[in-house]
C-alpha cells in the first residue's frame, strides 16, 4: 500500500510520539494545529484532517462528515458517544468507514480501578485511614465490625465488554457469586448473563452493583430511583461507565435515606459535578475524577495499540476493538 | 473424654456466644470477672483460669503460669509475642501444654486488606477521592499519569505464612513477579523464595515490598534504614505484620527525601502513634489503625475455629494454627 496520510490529534508524549514516528516512516503524520488536552475535550474541525486517509485520536466530527479520503479512524477514547449518531453511522456506511476505538488500552485500568474502589469499600480505608483510635475503643470495635471480606459475596455487573471480562479475572480468586447484564447475551460471558428486562432478582441480591455502561440512548439514566429501590439494602454501587447513565439525584437520595450502603464513581454528570451538587455530601459516597483509565504507560500503549491495527490494515486484516 | 472446663475471655457477640455454647454443650464454659475489650489488651491474672482445662482468649500469662490443669490454649489472635519467651515455651514444653492461635481466621482479612492497600495505592484513591478537578486539567493529567496498573509489576513479601499464602492466590490474576523471604524456606511457597540473608537484590528491584513479619527478637526494626535505603526509588512500603518490625523513624525520613514512593501502614509502634510522630506528616503516608483482620463475621468465625479444633482436641488429632 502507497504511504498514506495519518491525522494525528491524540495528546502523546514525547517518548510516545518517537513509538509512532517509528512505526510509521514510510507514511506520512500530520498533526492539528494544536493538541488536545484531553481525549474528551471537545474538538473543533481541523484542515489537515481533509487530506487525511486515517486519523488517530478524537477528529472533529464535522470535519470527518467533510472528509474526502478518511478510511479508518481510531478513537484514543473507550467512550464513542459524540460519534454514535445516526448522521455518522450512515455517513461512514455510505463511505465504508472504520471506527475503531481504545478499549483494550483502558481495560486494565478501568478494572484495577473499580477492583480498587471495591477493596477500598470492603476494608473501610477512607474512615481508617482518617482515623486515629485506639486498640478496643468504641470506634475501632466499629470499623473491625464494619469492613467485610470479598470472599463469597456476590456481584452484577451491568454491561459486558472488555472491562467486565477483565474484572471477572480478578475477582476469580474471590469464589464470588456473579451475575452479569448484557443487552444481547452471547453465552461466552462466563457466568450467568441477564438481558436489562430480567435484571430485577439480580440487583435485590448483590452485595456490589458495578456499572460499565456505555453512554448512549438506552443506557440513559438506567440507574433510576426504581432500580435503586430493588437494589438490596446496604449494597454498594460502582460506576466506572458514564455519569449520563445514573439518575444522580435519586443516588443521592438512596445513599442518604441508609438505602445504598455507599457509592464508589469514576465518572459523574458533569464532570466535576457543581460544588453545591449534593452527592459531594452524601454518606459513604467517594468520587475519583475520571481516572480509571489513567495510567503512567497509557500514551505508549495508546500508540501501540494503534501501531498494532495499523499493520492489520494495510495487511486488511480485521481490526481490534471496531466499533462502527 | 468427661466433661472439660473452657475458659473463655473472648470477646464474644451474642450469636457467636450462642455458637459456642451450642458447640460445647456437654462441656463447661467458665468465663472472667470481666470481658476483654480487644485481643490485643493487656489482661490481669484470672482465679478461674485455674480450674481450666482449655482457654480460648487471651489469657494472662502468669495466670497461665501458675495454672495446674491447662492443656491446651486458644488465642484469638494471629500474634502471639506476650507468650513467646523462652519461660513460656519451657512451661509449656514441660506440662504438655499446647498453644495454637487464630491465624486462619484473620488470613483472608488481612491479604485483603493489604491488597486493598496496593490498588488503592496503584489507583491513587486518597489523592483522587479528595480531588474536584477537570478532565484535561494539569492536576487530572497528573493524577492519570501517576497511576498505575499492577498488571506485571513486581513485590517482595516479607514473612511467609498463611497471609502470604492467600495474597498470592490474590494476585495470581496481575501476573506480577513476587519473591517471598522466609527464615527457612520449605520449597512449597510457589513462588522463589530467599532468607533474609539475601534479600538485598529482591527489595532493590521490587515496587511494592509487603511486610508480614510477626513480632519477635530476630524481626525487630528490621526495616531499618538500610534495608529502606536498598529498596528500589519509588517503591511501595506495605506492613500488616507488627510495628515493631520497622525502623520508624527512618521510614519517615525515606518518605520525606523522596526515596520511597508510599508506605501503607496498618501497624505503628505504639498503637496509635503519638499525635506529633513524624509518619503523620510524612508524604503520601497512610495509616489504618490496626483493622486488616476485622470483618462482620469475626466473632463467630473465631468461635467456629475454636470448635474445629476442640472437637480435634477431643479426638486427639494435631490442631490447626499450632504454634507452641
Amino acid at each position: 500500500m502507497p504511504g498514506l496520510r495519518i491525522f494525528c490529534d491524540a495528546p502523546l508524549s514525547d517518548s510516545a510520539l518517537q513509538v509512532l514516528k517509528q512505526g510509521t516512516t514510510s507514511h506520512e503524520l500530520i498533526f492539528p494545529r494544536r493538541g488536545t488536552e484531553s481525549v474528551l475535550a471537545p474538538t473543533e474541525p481541523d484542515p489537515a484532517l481533509d487530506t487525511a486517509d486515517v486519523a488517530f485520536g478524537q477528529p472533529d466530527v464535522s470535519g470527518v462528515l467533510e472528509s474526502k479520503r478518511l478510511r479508518w479512524i481510531q478513537l484514543t477514547s473507550a467512550g464513542f458517544s459524540r460519534y454514535d449518531t445516526p448522521e455518522f453511522r450512515s455517513f461512514a456506511k455510505l463511505r465504508g468507514l472504520i471506527v475503531t476505538n481504545s478499549s483494550a488500552v483502558y481495560a486494565e485500568a478501568c478494572a484495577e480501578h473499580v477492583f480498587a474502589f471495591m477493596l477500598a469499600q470492603a476494608r473501610k480505608l477512607p474512615e481508617g485511614i482518617s482515623s486515629r483510635c485506639a486498640n478496643g475503643s468504641p470506634q475501632w470495635v466499629a470499623l473491625r465490625e464494619g469492613s467485610v471480606v470479598l470472599k463469597n459475596q456476590s456481584a452484577v455487573i451491568l454491561g459486558f465488554g472488555a472491562i467486565a471480562s477483565r474484572l471477572l479475572e480478578l475477582l476469580s480468586p474471590f469464589d464470588m457469586k456473579v451475575i452479569a447484564m448484557r443487552r444481547n447475551p452471547r453465552g461466552d460471558e462466563g457466568v450467568p448473563t441477564v438481558t436489562p428486562e430480567n435484571l430485577r432478582g439480580a440487583l435485590g441480591t448483590a452485595d456490589h452493583v458495578i456499572n460499565i455502561l456505555p453512554d448512549n440512548a438506552a443506557s440513559a439514566q438506567f440507574i433510576s430511583a426504581e432500580r435503586l429501590d430493588w437494589m438490596k439494602r446496604g449494597a454498594v454501587f460502582y460506576n466506572i461507565g458514564r455519569g449520563t447513565t445514573v439518575d444522580q439525584e435519586a443516588l443521592s437520595a438512596s445513599l442518604r435515606s441508609g438505602h445504598l450502603g455507599a457509592a464508589w464513581l469514576d465518572v459523574t454528570d458533569p464532570e466535576p459535578l457543581p460544588d453545591a451538587h449534593p452527592l459531594w455530601t452524601a454518606p459513604n459516597c467517594y468520587i475519583t475524577p475520571h481516572t480509571a483509565g489513567g495510567h503512567r504507560s497509557e500514551p505508549e500503549t495508546l500508540v501501540r495499540h494503534f501501531l498494532e491495527n495499523f499493520s492489520r490494515f494495510l495487511a486488511d486484516m480485521p481490526l481490534r476493538d471496531r466499533i462502527i
